[in-house]
């Protein structure tokens, strides 16, 4: 289930597996929920201290009614760095919603932020493909009678994910209402303010990155272009890009064997020796 | 439930609907039926002899073993034209699957195509994007045991399509199987065969066009990325383009308003007079 860890303005459901140092924070993308990581942190939590987090509006942390832009993201990343590896800091893997916080967060605060592996979301993602996302993210708001109708639903909806990620997505990302009903846990309105965050101008962020970073994209993703890629790459050299075979948006849940190696081997090189930049192509 | 036409070769399951000539085709995109032209054709069936064709391999149509290259798919749409219309021709309107058809039959036998329509399918699609569309087509290949299973997982797969589009894929493309499931009537290996002919070259019949013809493009499609549609504008400058805003690959079940009035001018502009390229920008 998780603890509920009071950061004094937000409340967050959180799970650590693992003792070592250094401490590594997973961020889900919109609509999701912790879970999602599993299978990438049971690979991880014998090296790292692996902690999942359900940020804002999701899961089983707070929803406030407002407040989920960018920069309220990335404050609660902030508190999370203050109150799990004050003097250190964290590392942080977010998929999309979670690697553009991850992003902001790098950005803002690199005293806090060690690091980052952001999966499958840059700057220069094209008003089009907002548009899509958002009648997507939307379209989600959907409660289902019983537990069959949801898991069909899940494989709909996400046609590439293996069966143990749709159940995953089912178990946790839905909670029975008073009718009896597997409604979201994702807050409606939350996710219609987040979506909408989503559209906010990343590049300045992404182009003053002083930490280790490495940006990750689904080579079928029809999130992130190879154009919005390729231009991410471009306006900061000493962040590192890796595209995963295969895998679509969902890359965290499609390939979780390659994204533990990949994050293993970042975090591993970046730590516990003083920070460097990857060398990697 | 249509009517089944014995073209010698194959016999496919077809619909009428209006008396007056000319005489359009409609046909659908890869693992569909001829049913997802029902709300254009209940605008059209006043003004022309409308036709929805369920393809070979789909709906109720014969599904032979093998042969679902365009080849095989655009010889079935001269044969419809000798028997619907042998002295003037039919027009042909697909999506998808039955774009790549029209296209190619129209090149192939410009006189027994008049002009076409061609929804959301050009050449220059990238093999990143038929990657995708592969596992997509291939993970359809599912069974239900029950109809509300079955919905949800199409509201999950086609997160933007009405509801009445949902009820009707649910409806015309599953039979009861003998296990009492829920079944795709689309045959699977038929399946797998046409969505790996669908990356043959599709420029040369694209450029040697020379009947009339429309290309559409929904704004939001991630099939037809705007690159892929900008580079099919340039090989044939007699071609006409179109962009239907908000629609994504779906375009005649989620924009079937504007589908119809599209088909409608442009039928309307090349007959009855005689064959002249309809003037539209």
């Amino acid at each position: 289930m998780g603890t509920r860890l009071n950061l004094g303005s937000i409340t967050l459901n959180v799970e650590q597996k693992g003792t070592d140092q250094p401490v590594v924070v997973f961020l889900h993308g919109i609509t999701a929920n912790r879970r999602v990581w599993d299978p990438v942190i049971e690979r991880l939590a014998t090296r790292f201290t692996c902690v999942s987090v359900d940020q804002r509006g999701h899961g089983l942390s707070d929803k406030p009614d407002g407040g989920y832009s960018d920069l309220d993201y990335s404050n609660d990343i902030r508190l999370l760095s203050e109150r799990l590896s004050p003097s250190e800091g964290i590392f942080v893997v977010g998929h999309s919603l979670g690697a553009r916080n991850a992003i902001v967060a790098a950005s803002r605060f690199p005293l806090s932020v060690r690091g980052i592996v952001a999966i499958d979301f840059v700057p220069f993602i094209e008003d089009s493909v907002f548009d899509l996302l958002e009648k997507r993210v939307l379209a989600g708001n959907r409660s289902f009678s019983g537990l069959e109708q949801l898991t069909s639903y899940l494989r709909g909806r996400y046609v590439n994910l293996p069966e143990d990620a749709i159940e995953r997505r089912a178990e946790f990302g839905y909670e029975r209402n008073e009718a009896g009903e597997y409604a979201p846990l994702a807050s409606a309105s939350a996710m219609a303010e987040t979506v909408l965050g989503l559209r906010e101008d990343l590049e300045p962020y992404l182009s003053g990155l002083e930490v280790p970073a490495v940006i990750v994209r689904g080579e079928l993703s029809t999130l992130v272009s190879p154009e919005a890629f390729s231009r991410a790459r471009s306006v900061n050299s000493r962040v590192v890009s890796v595209v995963i075979p295969s895998a679509d948006h969902y890359v965290p849940e499609e390939a979780p064997k390659e994204i533990s190696e990949l994050v293993g081997n970042f975090v591993g090189n970046c730590a516990p020796e003083t920070d460097r930049i990857l060398e990697r192509n």
